[in-house]
């Protein structure tokens, strides 16, 4: 009789999570309006299995550009800030660098002189610290970084910078049975070192711009070595095609913010069935930062432009998001 | 009183197949001997929650080569025939063919020309026949050869000579919270067409050798097209470099036939704690084909001469497999 009754226990507790599952609000940091509704629509439409707008859960792929989408970007990608750390903790081996540019203005910390050095500058900063280590001896120096380094305006970690509405989007998207994916212009390593940590997205479910890796085998010790030489520039048209390397699927829903996802949300929305695309607006000068056509980082013209149109939501932070960061 | 039956039904039928998933043999075409005797233990080493070889789920990744592993590969590799049946498809579009090398050999079942165009001549043909289409029309084809050719010796579909006792250990593998993974010199998209089907293996989880694809939109319509280009080569060293790239965790085993396989094993069982690598060695021409050192397709020294002392295990198709093919 006991058992009896420790069974029906059981049941009443699984059956009440159960309705509390489906009666709580699995967006909370989100306001009310179009926005909000058309997520809960789409997620109810391809998992009504009785609808005609049902995707087995297999083809529930939803991608996540990082930059901008589920982190802030601002004054500059935060993995550019680790590059300019890493170059002055590196400093003290490279003597030469103290008169040699872009390692000069890095180390200076004139940013004027680093942004006229341009992309090649910028390069040359990321291969002199993203190369030349395993990716184990890589993924510990970012989380010491990580684990140290403050944004400059908020003060806080940069992976306390994360969007709690977008962390709210992908429980809810996870809870309903979508595999989610990064696919992102950032660095491949840079991220998997802590997006399963702050995102719940495991490794093999991050998709990103990478360095070449060398297998090779040193006093009888087998290892990847991390290569000075781009392999792969996951942005803009790039990302379709990462996405097919990567996951061999079509995405049925994709997210970003600037024009570097416009292909990656054109080809996701342009599938049959039901699709969805959102693009976050950062219009929110007070609580994050507002920038949008003439921004240097994380640039929306196309977006804005044409997203209405192809039936992309338009999420401005300022007005959809009841709450910017995780408190 | 009806429901408390009802439940204590459900728990007994719970508790039975437990008992059973604990009792059978989840290897049955496997015999009795140290070949399955190392990978159960091995098995039950990594999911002992209690013991020091424990691995947490995340981690538990298994890599399986294809070609030779999971299915056969003589009298030449499967996707080099679908190759060959391509170009004798596409043919009447192509009169010159009937006079251009490597494309006349092939047309005329000329082996031996075939063989003496080399890598090249091979090259010439695959990106012939695989590339000039989207990833969605390259996969029909691809189940379309899979329906109707058959191998010329068993007069079988290909799909259909894949090895019944790896099909056994790739479900016993994930029924113990494994992650199997397929990492082949094969082309990516060639797998992913059919590996979800016959090995349970989806496309996310299939890592090959791949052309580049290229994003474009075409009256309006954005699409992926493949180029008849090299993007990658997954085989030998590139087997380590395919893994970080698309999974981002050093497997804890790894299963190959081949010397392409060597470096995957290598780096795999060179990690910490329990680690498994084991070759399937083909000598059993009676039921499937015997080949290894001078084979020119699956060519097997560095494992056969090394393997047994870096801990490896070597599987004799004639002695350690009850059953070859599935009945």
């Amino acid at each position: 009789m006991r058992t009896l009754r420790w069974l029906i226990a059981i049941v009443l507790v699984a059956a009440t999570g159960f309705v509390q599952a489906q009666t709580a609000d699995p967006l909370p940091s989100w306001n009310d309006g179009p926005a909000k509704a058309r997520i809960v629509a789409f997620v109810r439409a391809v998992t009504d299995a009785d609808g005609k707008d049902f995707v087995a859960p297999p083809e529930r792929v939803a991608v996540f550009d990082n930059d901008g989408t589920l982190w802030s970007e601002q004054p500059a990608y935060f993995q550019l800030l680790f590059a300019l750390d890493r170059v002055k903790a590196l400093a003290p081996k490279h003597p030469e660098w103290k008169t040699k540019q872009p390692f000069k203005a890095a180390l200076e910390g004139d940013m004027k002189t680093l942004a006229a050095s341009g992309e090649k500058g910028l390069l040359t900063l990321v291969m002199a610290t993203h190369a030349g280590m395993t990716p184990e001896q890589f993924r510990k120096t970012v989380l010491d970084w990580v684990a140290t380094a403050r944004h400059p305006r908020f003060k806080r970690p940069y992976t306390e910078l994360v969007f709690q509405p977008m962390l709210e989007l992908l429980a809810y998207l996870r809870a309903n049975g979508f595999k989610t994916y990064i696919v992102s212009g950032g660095g491949i390593e840079f991220m998997r070192a802590w997006a399963e940590g702050v995102y719940g997205v495991p490794p093999e479910q991050v998709v990103g711009s990478s360095i070449k890796t060398q297998y090779v085998v040193k006093n009888g010790v087998p290892m990847l070595i991390r290569q000075p030489a781009i392999n792969f520039i996951d942005d803009k048209a790039g990302k379709p095609v990462g996405i097919l390397q990567h996951i061999g699927r079509r995405p049925i829903a994709a997210f970003g913010n600037s024009d570097g996802d416009f292909q990656m949300l054109q080809w996701t929305t342009a599938g049959g069935g039901a699709r969805f695309g959102l693009l976050v607006h950062h219009d929110d000068a007070a609580r994050e930062y507002a920038y949008d056509r003439k921004s240097h980082i994380g640039k929306l013209v196309r977006g804005l432009d044409e997203g209405p149109r192809l039936g992309w939501t338009i999420v401005s932070m300022k007005n959809d998001w009841k709450q910017v960061y995780p408190k």
